[in-house]
């Protein structure tokens, strides 16, 4: 470089060589805003989503709220109604926690008959990780005190769907943040600006964006989005409601679908692994389809209910190869194959996806979905 | 709202409503891109600092690397001169975690005589943190093969300013990484895309942007960048030179010069520390200019070389106060005082300030930077 490079911005973005690495999105015919926009997992490394990748699913577009008007309120089964502004919250106490949120649909093409040709972002981009702050909602719940009879909370976003769900409230005062920041920053309008529900390790979901209302009552309020939508389907055609936790799972992001391996040699095998019920405790990588394993080495620290990154090294022999993983959590709980999965659960559904996925290796070097 | 909200967009933005959450530029006379982008701390939470937002100094702007050019050489005292392009570097082993990264500048306005009425951002917005992946420089150079005689390994950047810097080649060895991702995505062009060294705790400059040569040698080379800058001026005339690691130091963000409190009553004090030595063992504040301190809480997980993010409540009585931070980190080092610092190194240096910030509280609410 000779001459002197560009100047200083007042907010960076990233390069323009990098203009590929977006979300793709996939909206309901008609709409603009309703569907889903999913992270390219397959481009990203370490931990974190940058939040102008982190996924989002919406339901009715963006609200454009303005945080000087936007209110918090907490009513129904409690001494005093409360209701707080963006303001009147940042003078509460605050936690951070890095949090995985993953929709209830993310995986669930993997429910098909056949492997869908997708890349990674498209079978597995409902999933994304950030560092959240804001007040614990135990806080602002004890400060409305509790009518002890309250099982539930109804949240409620400021969407035009008026996304809501009802929250146990076991959950509501166990780990819940009303969070006000995503990874430094304001969190952005399209993860639920200026405030969300945040439920650590529960289906996206239930995680509201534009929070704007939170009820307490005695009964779940069986709201559109916890009956019509986000249940599981059997194959008996009954349905299980109110799975809350993302069960544990873990995918190879790298190589994955799109890559091209170049020639037999070395390789690192990188993934991620999450579970809703802890921490990660083991990852194994199979390359021959599940019939032997390895172990794959953990990025520290490994933190409860957020993405972990894995890593493995691999020497590719050049011919045909099977890769999988396998996450095992530190409640004992072994991610099972897809056939596992859909002997218990049926393809009826297409929520709660948590099976292997498996990358068919060819000895062109080219990886291609399949089912093992 | 009773209206569709906005569409999804490949790559996300903040509210329009945080339009004025960006850095604060300052660059020399006659340039744009000589000087530095300074981070709104005041504005942020957590510890993560959002890639955009992340702190900049640059000597001759931002290159427009094309990374399917870009080489990093790797020569001089070695068995066998390499090259490595950003492909390349995809299939060695990578390692992710999170580091600030400070300008041995930040914080030099409060070497002056008086204390410069600027907002945090202005006085100490020239440190960042971000989760960093990369492959270890150790892996490159033992595939190199260090001739037995090498102490010192010089970077430099592909800037038109040519930056470099001589790096202890046991730091080289230790926990440096070739970082290729910032935040999960790659390098933003502002911190050195396509790749960047990255010496966790040590000054920003020798944290060597657009890197594109490491040249293993038996002694400092002298560069510009270590001689006629980024050297400590003592007292007595006499100039400390390589003083590498960021020693401890904390501040508190919120409130801040800029912030106004609404009245007696209960306050969260927020802020963060850190040190280039290892873990914050400790953070202890004071609302009364260092008569009492009490100990704040620290956000886990605290990682080493990374920003901690302390917590504590505190009732304003409504009279005059002055807010100060103290931290001790897990060598035991326990950061001075202003004055404490001034009578060891004098004021002729505007580098490596780690002394006290203290934050006077007026009755009126208003807080203004002070000497205590």
């Amino acid at each position: 470089m000779r001459e002197p490079g560009e100047a200083f911005q007042p907010y960076g973005q990233p390069s323009r060589f990098e203009s590929k690495i977006v979300r793709s999105i996939t909206s309901a015919p008609g709409t603009t805003g309703t569907g889903v926009a999913r992270t390219p997992l397959q481009a990203l490394e370490g931990t974190i989503t940058p939040s102008g990748l982190h996924f989002e699913r919406s339901h009715d577009g963006i609200p454009d709220i303005d945080p000087d008007v936007h209110q918090l309120v907490i009513h129904g089964m409690v001494k005093r109604a409360l209701s707080f502004t963006v303001e009147s919250l940042s003078r509460y106490p605050m936690v951070s926690r890095v949090a995985f949120v993953e929709c209830a649909g993310n995986g669930g093409a993997l429910y098909q008959k056949t492997p869908a040709q997708l890349p990674l972002q498209g079978l597995h981009g409902l999933v994304s990780c950030a560092e959240w702050t804001g007040v614990p909602l135990a806080v602002l719940l004890d400060e409305a005190g509790i009518d002890p009879a309250t099982k539930w909370v109804l949240a409620e976003g400021a969407d035009a769907a008026s996304m809501s769900r009802s929250v146990p409230l076991a959950k509501a005062m166990d780990d819940a943040v009303v969070a006000l920041y995503q990874n430094g920053e304001r969190i952005r309008p399209s993860n639920g600006y200026p405030m969300r529900l945040l439920l650590p390790g529960f289906e996206g979901n239930m995680n509201v964006k534009w929070l704007r209302r939170l009820k307490l009552v005695a009964a779940p309020l069986m709201t559109k989005d916890e009956t019509s939508k986000y249940t599981i389907t059997l194959p008996d055609g009954k349905s299980l409601q109110f799975v809350f936790a993302i069960e544990p799972k873990s995918v190879i992001t790298r190589p994955s679908p799109g890559y091209k391996l170049d020639g037999a040699g070395i390789y690192e095998i990188s993934g991620l692994a999450w579970s809703g019920y802890g921490k990660v405790a083991k990852v194994d990588v199979s390359a021959d389809g599940g019939e032997s394993w390895a172990p794959a080495a953990l990025q520290e620290p490994v933190l409860p209910k957020a993405l972990t990154r894995f890593r493995l090294p691999w020497r590719w022999d050049g011919g045909p190869a099977m890769l999988q993983s396998r996450v095992t959590d530190d409640t004992g709980y072994v991610q099972p194959s897809r056939e596992e999965l859909l002997a218990r659960r049926g393809a009826r559904t297409f929520y709660h996806y948590n099976g292997f996925t498996s990358w068919r290796v060819a000895p062109s070097g080219r990886l291609t979905h399949a089912y093992a």
